[in-house]
């Protein structure tokens, strides 16, 4: 078990290490909030390339640290690009992230997702009913005790509904989940964090689920997915409350947080509670 | 004929009734403001999913009571996507909005067009020069005595020039027409409103259109075709007019038009003028 | 050779021409950045439509004075619909803009790219290494004496690096290259003009470079292929100054960049430079 000092320093370690090395982090991620994922791997500091094609994804999976997979919008093309760039991340040890938006509908969707179990993503970012039903379809224990439902990409359970899940899944890919919720929860199978800050505005804004996987891969590129995962998860909850207390709604919302996570620093240390049960 | 005071009251429950319980409105939309739409829908309390791909369309247009189709950047599978998605809401008794942007332009973009003449869209959302020529495609009256044109994604006619065009399609449908510019017209056939107020920065902003027409159909996930149209067309005149008076320019206006989205009520009734003829 | 006098006249009155004619320049761009090119146009005074099929690129090209392709993010639509629009433009002696991002990546890229040399593209837009990459793939003189690597969108060269091949280039296609840096350079292969002015929040903004493109394209619309790609660098560097004062992160740069566009004047030729080897 990891100390709130040790995690502190690492997550600090990280956030510098980012800005200083630009790392790219290349995205297969959806058409609605694509420009905002690129944009806050910006502000991170880190580099952004999106693209759709087989052939592109895997030259980018094999050249890149830490890739990252978003399942928003399906295209045709996708029941290529996706397995195939999975794969070669894969075969190539390089990390890549996934958040696995509206799992269950669609069958592209579900046969991508029952495909990435065997490529193991180092990091999975998704809200409770996404990380509980991404374990079931992996057939992982999720001590569920009710069906969870995903509403288009809302979710319908709270965060600690999905610890179990989490777990079980970081135990099984050897990586880190992200659970984002009021309070997110951030584990590899054994240490489990709690991460408390953001804004009531984070979820009238689309995309900060989407960009919060997009950042976990920038930071995946130069540290561990543990750590990459509860440093792009502080960050976040840092960069929300600061933003929240200047803004009167979701419009500003948005671009004063982008200014913040251009400004984060190891401050944002302050919002981890461990939870190890 | 409904008087001031009658819809004044029903768009008010509108705005209350989205806001207390969240509405999930899924699209079918361009990929140049798909962003803006989901934001839109947010702001005002609404929650927003978007797809591309046949199965994923039919799922939720039976799974929603409201679904928006718009026409903005045709993809090769939306052949398919689109007229089976209208064809599910149709059969499944739920709404759906269509906004026909740049309409005659393409095949597919028209051949979609022609078969959604018999799938009704309960709301059909566009300028003037889009609801005149969606009227022709549709073979109804549309009174206009000059040529219609199209430009790309922009308007050559007057709102007034489309009133019997609207009028017809919306008697068609039994829906709604809304009809978009300086002046916005709503009528479901028989009553006509009109609509002031919004900010010249509005033609300067891309997707004010098409993220009226996916506000329209989470207000119409609560209300009849008439008032979510209504109420969605007041809404964005309310929150333009009020973003207008802080705004030095289009980037600035766009931020504060989704605050003000966010904080909108019952005042924006105020802009209202019924104009029955 | 052209004084700083004779071009400050011809720029400042492709900037005013714009504003009074509201040319429509189409695009064929990414989805990342398609939301920013479309505002950035609408800001200047153009007015922006986006297409992907084959049909609607080539109906475009054939009524528009200027066209714009963005190579962004391929679909797999796009070996069609490329190659076909930008052999209309061609053969309807229309003018367009070629934003080759990401030169390399990619089958369909490079044999799209490959195919554009022989319909002549009348303004490249790209970074160092993207205008030093394209003058190697259409087998043109670029006087690099290292190997130049595109890191997905990023560039690794200097302008400087690139100011043969952007010469060769535009002697070649007889049109214009701007080359985007911390200084940017515009040649028509005899003239060559450094840009000063701008701002460091412009790389951590995803679209800066794929918007110039599509502005680029719109001042084509009413000027020579020269003029309107240094008034578009001259535009983006003088918005960038002013919205650089302001800002404290890309977030809220961004959008007053967009303000800042929407107000440009004639003061943008004071960041001109002319370097006449």
């Amino acid at each position: 078990m990891l100390t709130k000092e040790e995690l502190s320093k690492k997550v600090s370690e990280a956030i510098l290490e980012v800005k200083k090395s630009n790392p790219m982090a290349p995205s297969i991620t959806n058409t609605v909030t694509v420009n905002f994922v690129a944009n806050a791997q910006l502000a991170v500091g880190g580099a952004a390339a999106m693209v759709y094609m087989p052939d592109e994804g895997v030259t980018l999976a094999k050249s890149s640290k830490s890739l990252y997979i978003n399942m928003g919008t399906i295209l045709p093309v996708y029941t290529q690009t996706l397995p195939e760039t999975a794969k070669a991340c894969h075969e190539a040890s390089n990390k890549w992230v996934l958040d696995p938006v509206a799992v269950g509908l669609g069958e592209i969707r579900t046969e991508c997702l029952k495909e990435f179990k065997k490529y193991k993503p180092q990091i999975i970012r998704g809200n409770a009913s996404e990380v509980i039903n991404l374990a079931k379809l992996w057939e992982l224990e999720t001590g569920a005790s009710k069906e969870s439902v995903v509403r288009g990409v809302d979710s319908t359970d709270d965060v600690m509904d999905a610890e179990i899940a989490a777990k079980n899944l970081a135990a099984y890919t050897g990586g880190a989940v992200a659970v984002s919720g009021k309070v997110d929860l951030v584990t590899d199978g054994t240490n489990v964090v709690l991460c408390h800050g953001g804004s009531d505005f984070m979820p009238m804004v689309t995309g900060m689920g989407c960009s919060l996987g997009g950042v976990c891969a920038v930071y995946a590129s130069v540290a561990e997915p543990f750590i990459a995962a509860l440093t792009a998860t502080l960050v976040y909850n840092g960069a929300g409350s600061k933003a929240h207390e200047v803004s009167e709604g979701p419009g500003t919302f948005q671009r004063v947080f982008l200014d913040e996570l251009y400004k984060v620093g190891s401050e944002v240390t302050a919002g981890m509670e461990i939870k190890n049960s």
